[in-house]
């Protein structure tokens, strides 16, 4: 395993018409193979940090998992790249079918899930969580001060979960998803409810985004930068209050603003 | 099927202590189900333009063709989002394993790759092709002035494909690996060559987008931002120049510096 974020390579700078070498910080990019009841389940590419909390995330956000208490035995072997996943029970069935296609809308929740495994596992918040403005700014202050990683390489993708007070979790990685299920992961495992918190994420809101979060169980998410239109009419029918645009005194409300007061 | 790549929506804006109702450009997002020899394969998540060649790059990223020819029937259902693709042939039986662990290293070609079609489709780049800085700053310029969708909904990925003088196609999508598929199928489409080409890219160059860049079959591939450490072996082991963080007159060579005269 790469023993960091990041680590150092020698590179060529070219700069003001002269070519010299000097090292630079580079985001490390890690495959981590799970095996659940021992067949081969996926290849998450990640940053090697924070595998437990990864594992038991993507897990859960895929529907394998429901609880930490669904996990018999879980067992990392991160010199490969292997992760080996016992449940208490059988995989169900329907996995085969994880990323076929949703085509009706019978599902009561969205007529955008375009994944069957979407439909079944996203939950339509059903929180009261409200935030003022200043609250929303102090959270993304806070996200973008401790990405200094970020800063760095350019390459990382920032995350973290907050009540807008005290409680503050960050974490990073070269992929979108995975920053998200590395706090969910976290979550599970310290058994942290997280209906009251709030979602802050240094990326895009796209869809796939906008379902992590409704699958991790938040009804606000911050952001820095835009949404899609697809994302936006998931979170209309997810009651989810989505936010863009977090700049210096301003941002834009895309969907269920009851919640800014 | 949306009409555009972005559409207007109305929003509330927070700035300076007042809340307001305007209007914003926002990214739309479409779910595109391939059945291939009426067999589901894929569901792509997109921008909806230029899905003809979206496909066709998908499909020859993925290996399932080779060339136009491959393809007995193409049925782009864009009211629904289904295309219905029919090859001259079976569909072979180990795509069923298409994102399979890649355990041994026995390909010839790289220890990096992490899956087995990966392996199997990305080409050592033999090409002879050189550029100048000049050329490097003229290609990234063109990318910067031709993105203007992305300056106004912050959401899109752009990619080109370039010669560095005459020769220039540009694509934008939600996906960072659409906007290469898209420009990988126009030169399919128009049995256009590939070797003496450069992909200009406007993201971090992830070692997804490394191999992308070896599939379509580029020797240079030129960024804004960062690679990651395992791009930047694929990239030394397939032959391919890495260039990143090319800002107003400087720029950084990861690998292969040989080809920048």
């Amino acid at each position: 395993m790469p023993e960091d974020i990041t680590y150092n390579q020698s590179i060529i700078k070219y700069s003001d018409g002269h070519y010299i070498e000097q090292t630079d910080d580079i985001a490390t990019e890690f495959p981590l193979t799970l095996y659940v009841n021992q067949q081969e389940f996926a290849t998450i590419v990640c940053s090697p940090t924070n595998l437990h909390e990864l594992v038991l995330g993507f897990l859960a956000s895929e529907g394998v998992i429901f609880r930490r208490a669904d996990i018999k035995d879980i067992h990392i072997d991160d010199s490969k790249g292997f992760c080996h996943i016992i449940l208490n029970r059988e995989i169900e069935q329907h996995y085969g079918q994880y990323t076929k296609r949703m085509i009706s809308s019978c599902c009561g929740k969205s007529r955008q899930f375009y994944f069957v495994n979407d439909a079944a596992t996203s939950k339509v918040s059903l929180t009261d969580k409200t935030v003022t403005a200043a609250e929303i700014f102090k959270m993304m202050n806070a996200l973008q001060t401790e990405s200094t990683d970020f800063k760095q390489t350019g390459g990382l993708h920032n995350a973290a979960i907050s009540d807008g007070k005290d409680f503050y979790i960050h974490r990073s990685d070269i992929g979108r998803h995975n920053a998200l299920d590395k706090l969910f992961g976290y979550c599970i495992e310290q058994r942290i409810p997280i209906r009251d918190k709030v979602l802050i994420f240094s990326g895009r809101i796209s869809s796939e985004i906008l379902i992590k979060a409704s699958k991790i169980g938040v009804g606000i998410i911050l952001s820095k930068s835009a949404p899609t239109d697809l994302a936006i009419k998931l979170a209309s029918d997810l009651n989810i209050t989505a936010v863009g645009f977090i700049r210096n005194e301003s941002f834009n409300i895309y969907s269920h603003a009851e919640r800014i007061k």
